[in-house]
């Protein structure tokens, strides 16, 4: 297992150029823009993989990491976090020649914006179709309208468009489901626009979770889409069909610590502070932290059959195996561990190691 | 809110120093080794506090960890994991003046440790008295047997005693489970030393997990103590009966950036990155990913009647509320978000800023 020492976050380059390349494909097909969230790998070198694919658009959910990709480059950069008030200076403070797009869900924020912004921003208002986190719903036409007129007075904020994020596909579990959530959620925002076309002629579209942008073959009705965990995928995403496991681009390699074969149980190092907390249910009622595969030569196997993690710890594993796993299994082994929410495991982990050997760092936490 | 920009953990000094001191009487009045574990703050310059008390002995829980504190000049330190084979390098190459202690707990490893040691360590055999993680129980004496033997074979080898974490404690509600826990441990451990004392002498028991710790007077029958949450405490420890929520020493400070008067929600600007996804599940089944406070001018209020963080995403909180909190939030407000596991919620902002506004930094990921 090329020589590691500890819990290490393997990468596979092919597969995520795979993951992309589906997704530029599509997106250039249904003519829309592609604006990537990069809180999945919050990585500079990963970054240039879509900038080879001509991405020059992007998403981010901090401020710091806007800075950090602004200073590799990067010029178009929309933050999908309602704005946080207490980060306007640093926000004033980008380079004049980054356009930042900032997200606005409360007449308060777009006051404070309008009193505040002493450098261009765009920004769209945040709309809610559903998944009931963040946003503004179809009955508050009043309350978006008094946000637009606020924005508009401001001769510094271009107003952009609306925008979603149809976190509820997360809970399906097959097309049909994800493929209905789309498209009520694209109908309900042009219904929202339909109200206020007129006076901002130019209002956008954007939306952009992985399942749909995964299980839909094109992007009807709108005009971007910003996917961030595609380029990972990982067994949550499998659960809920936006991939296969053979798409699912890091492992988490772990020693084998400790085998108890009473229990059926494999003990890693490798847990919570690695992993995260993230699991499935089954349909039985178990939890699963993760799927369990053997390293090859060159990535991982397929999932075992009979085996997933069942608890973590703040640093150990462990695993419910099968008897043919458990049979050979000892202290000393690695194991990969395909994990349930790939952005949380690499935002804990801090760095890759790609199948070719290359070491990937991610951005700093502040 | 001194000026915060984001999401910040906030340290109360003086809240680590009572919890702290109450530790170190206890355990002095037991006449009893204090090795706290670290990897709950995973700071030198909290390190610096312990050393003030006079603790001379420490836990860790990862090689890395045991070289940031042996850089930091502490001497004496107990890596409680049983052994990764793939880290001997690492630890064969410790400072000779630095005691290390490792735990181990298959004959594998205790043949693999013999064979690859090449500097002095201590070694501890890691036994399950019922948390059914890691280690050997009462069954196992011929195994028990085994691991001795092999590692007493080896000259830079000292047989140190037998560990173990009560970890079943953490799913304990009252002081007599938990000191039933405890004493039924204690006494295992003392049943399993039995077997060896004669070849064995000195066999030391090591225990200590916080709620043991925090709940019972004393510690008789042990040689020494390793807790760590005690340090922050948190609201599972609070719900456990180890601690007031006023003994909790962290809390993240939290923007509000959306008021959902509706459904009663506030959504906070800090999630699961921040936070970590371990929750507490109420009677009524409702899962709690963190407690609710007003920031103070020096601290932070009591936890709010009628509020908790119902779900996190990795940026975004959502907290459900009373009427009453809900009737005055608004974006732009910081609320304190006391966690769920502090241990967690510190390796994921791997950073501190104490309440007389000094920043303290944690020990690197890598």
């Amino acid at each position: 297992m090329m020589n590691l020492k500890r819990p290490t976050l393997l990468l596979d380059r092919k597969k995520c150029l795979k993951n992309l390349e589906t997704l530029i494909v599509k997106t250039r097909a249904s003519n829309i823009r592609f604006r990537p969230h990069f809180k999945t790998h919050q990585s500079a070198a990963i970054g240039q993989w879509f900038r080879d694919y001509g991405v020059q658009h992007i998403t981010v959910s901090s401020v710091n990491m806007a800075q950090y990709f602004a200073r590799d480059g990067w010029k178009d950069i929309t933050l999908a976090l309602p704005l946080n008030h207490h980060e306007i200076d640093d926000l004033n403070h980008f380079e004049s020649d980054i356009a930042i797009n900032l997200l606005i869900s409360s007449v308060e924020t777009a006051e404070y914006l309008t009193r505040h912004a002493t450098r261009k921003f765009g920004c769209y208002i945040k709309i809610d179709t559903g998944f009931h986190r963040c946003g503004l719903n179809i009955s508050e036409i009043p309350t978006i309208r008094t946000i637009l007129k606020t924005l508009s007075n401001h001769s510094l904020i271009e107003i952009k468009g609306l925008l979603s994020h149809f976190g509820h596909t997360y809970s399906a579990t097959d097309t049909e489901k994800v493929t209905q959530i789309y498209h009520d959620g694209v109908s309900l925002l042009q219904d929202i626009r339909e109200y206020f076309i007129s006076d901002y002629p130019g209002l956008e579209i954007s939306v952009g979770d992985t399942p749909s942008c995964s299980m839909l073959p094109g992007f009807p009705g709108v005009d971007e889409v910003r996917p961030g965990n595609f380029i990972f995928y990982d067994i949550m995403q499998e659960q809920i069909g936006s991939c296969q496991w053979s798409d699912i681009a890091v492992g988490l390699a772990c020693p084998v610590i400790e085998v108890q074969p009473e229990r059926k149980e494999v003990i890693t190092y490798g847990g919570s502070v690695h992993l995260s907390k993230d699991y499935l249910t089954d349909p039985s009622g178990d939890k699963k932290f993760g799927a369990v595969c053997l390293p090859g030569k060159k990535a991982w196997s397929a999932p075992l059959e009979g085996c997933f993690v069942k608890s973590l710890s703040q640093e150990h594993g462990i695993l419910s195996c099968s008897d043919t796993f458990l049979s050979q299994a000892k202290p000393g082994d690695w194991i990969v561990i395909l994990p349930v929410h790939s952005c949380l495991t690499a935002s804990n982990m801090g760095e890759y190691l790609t199948l070719d050997g290359l070491k990937i760092k991610m951005m700093g936490k502040d």
